[in-house]
């Protein structure tokens, strides 16, 4: 598999894209418009929440028949908790790509991400559309990644190409960020191209394995959006044959699909809000793979946990504590952890000194592994997060609406 | 009912107290007693950690048959993650006890909070104990509160007095804080006594109720530590008669004890580290009392919440959002929110910015109220937290070992 950094969604064949500013933003761009050549089958996996923002509920809507064309997105306002009128808003914004590109409505998937509570100004997206539609190139991938930022620092975007059966696959995705920092802003939102060729069913199963291995597993601050939302179209351009299930192709394929989520989720955590440092949390020995990961959540959403990774302090009481408040029943005598390759509590008990002085040594790396085995079973889990600084705090206490 | 603002633990007939260094604090001091003349009915509530202190194991083991005598506590170091020779030490600390008391070594309650994962200094426990006995006087209930802070700023403690059936009954109780900011230290300690007459078992019940509508109710950082304990000790000195289930005397008792455990619980909030305003989230029109607590948890622990009340802002998108995220199920059509007297949602729709403005004077003050109406049926619930403040974020990571 060929990784290519920062490789643009356009990368893939029959794909265009553009990304403008109609005015929702004072000078930046806020509408990202993605479009394939033909209408490609798709898949998506949204946010948990029970509130869902309006474009979310539409988008579900239009991915009944797993068939889309083109992505329409704005950043700036999520276009959430605004009701029947944000509902028609946001069909509104279908219909208004729809007929500029001379498609069906249906096969438009619309993406909100910003502020909560407002409504958006139709009138600038009205204006915008058309111009975002006549901008579409093959050169418009990063415009695109640029246009659905919200108070990323920087554009997220990742390619890989790979053969099956002499036809070359690529993937190519675009993502923002999943802190939640401005008032009432809203978080990730990913947008995933491919041109090989597969069935709809076959593709949102792959997309929501991939999802539960990569965006499901990264919590910056433990707040669910009203607007999150993982979307991949497959337009079958490629010019290979269709892939099928239990396939040579299907696993490279899913493999592929895999790493572009992976990548993406790890830049979105690289770039959480005032982190400086990614860690993943490892939970290994539990008796089911839902009670590690529930653990595994646990100790990464211990603000004790997080600011003490900050400080680079070896402090492994606050990862005894937060594992033992899980609600998951552990043995505090079984309980091992290291940071990285140095154990520091074997048994429930602390190593000493020593260890902790090496612990301290690791844990000034920009990326830390923290391994928690309950020593009970066999099943396991982990997720990404980040450290907490008081830039995070800064960062999302300091603008007065 | 008559409130003793910071009234001491020795206003209670027949309590003694005392609070001295031994060393495992460089100065301050780190060793409280607390002595009742005659043996007293006892009943304590316990961290619900899975991962549990030495002091908190042997305390439960003493309180076996609701009696106890003499409370010992230490600051600076918690005895927890220390094994074997963890328990034996706070047995050992029971036994100095009732050795220097020529009390039951049963009727010693043992409690300690600090640092996870370091054994205690016996030799320096062993000598300070006689000394500690040796200080025991009716003045001795301020420097007792003092012994058990570690990072507090400040000594709680807090008093009443109210009559039942002619006789005068005390209640008094000191606490200390609920934030975990040094490297693992520990956690809520809070132990309160009364001159009441009353059977240990009715005393645990009274207990059990007003913990989980105070010391339940207070999340600082959403972490649970593994020596939480909250104790009272009923002498029955009053020299009132038995107090009973179902009688006006019980009434008034629960409603002392719990104004108790109210006051002290608002005294470890509003001393949370780097904390600067109290918020009381209370959650109305819920299905059950527990899904109420679930939303008002999840909202009171959001990051992001917790900033924006730091900042003052008017943000319910994140009110929202959190409220969204529990797990319970919400209509969102029918969410209300308030900050204290201003409405800023209806039925899942903001008031505008007029409201939003008002909203933003009222979360100048220093305790905040937020009401969630989720208008699904009438159960209710509420809990206190704090706002979250870089202070924070400073205080947590800034110690190295």
């Amino acid at each position: 598999m060929k990784i290519i950094e920062k490789g643009d969604i356009t990368l893939v064949r029959g794909i265009k894209a553009s990304g403008i500013n109609c005015g929702i933003k004072q000078s930046r761009k806020d509408i990202a418009l993605i479009f394939s050549r033909i209408p490609a089958t798709a898949a998506g996996v949204f946010t948990q929440n029970y509130i869902i923002a309006a474009p979310v509920l539409v988008t579900k809507e239009h991915l009944h028949n797993h068939m889309a064309q083109a992505i329409i997105a704005n950043s700036g306002i999520a276009n959430a908790a605004t009701g029947q009128k944000g509902i028609e808003d946001a069909r509104q914004m279908a219909s208004l790509v729809a007929a500029s590109l001379n498609i069906l409505p249906s096969n438009v998937i619309v993406a909100s991400t910003g502020k909560i509570g407002e409504y958006l100004p139709m009138e600038n997206i009205a204006s915008g559309i058309p111009r975002a539609v006549a901008s579409l190139s093959e050169e418009g991938g990063e415009s695109a990644a640029e246009a659905i930022l919200t108070t990323d620092t920087c554009s997220k975007r990742i390619a890989v190409q790979f053969d099956i059966e002499g036809a070359t696959i690529t993937i190519a995705g675009i993502a923002k960020g999943a802190g939640m920092i401005r008032p009432n802003m809203a978080t990730m939102l990913s947008f995933i191209l491919t041109d090989a060729l597969i069935d709809g069913n076959y593709l949102q199963e792959a997309l929501f394995n991939a999802a539960d291995r990569t965006f499901n597993r990264i919590t910056v601050d433990g707040d669910t959006s009203t607007n999150d939302m993982v979307i991949v179209l497959a337009n079958g351009l490629s010019g290979g044959s269709a892939i099928v299930p239990k396939s040579k192709g299907m696993e490279r394929f899913k493999n592929g699909l895999e790493y572009i989520c992976h990548r993406l989720a790890l830049m979105i955590v690289n770039d959480g809000e005032g982190a400086t440092k990614a860690i993943c949390v490892t939970v290994k020995g539990a008796g089911t793979e839902i009670e590690a990961k529930k653990v595994a959540f646990r100790i990464a959403e211990s603000l004790l946990v997080k600011t003490s990774l900050y400080g680079g302090d070896c402090n492994w009481g606050r990862i005894l504590a937060a594992a033992g408040s899980s609600g998951v029943e552990i043995d505090p005598q079984k309980i091992d952890i290291s940071y990285g390759p140095v154990q520091v509590v074997k048994g429930g008990i602390g190593l000493g000194d020593e260890q902790c002085k090496r612990a301290v040594s690791y844990l000034a790396s920009k990326e830390i592994e923290i391994v928690v085995d309950l020593n009970i079973a066999d099943k396991g889990s982990f997720v990404w997060t980040t450290d907490l600084s008081p830039e995070y705090v800064h960062l999302n206490a300091d603008y007065i609406t």
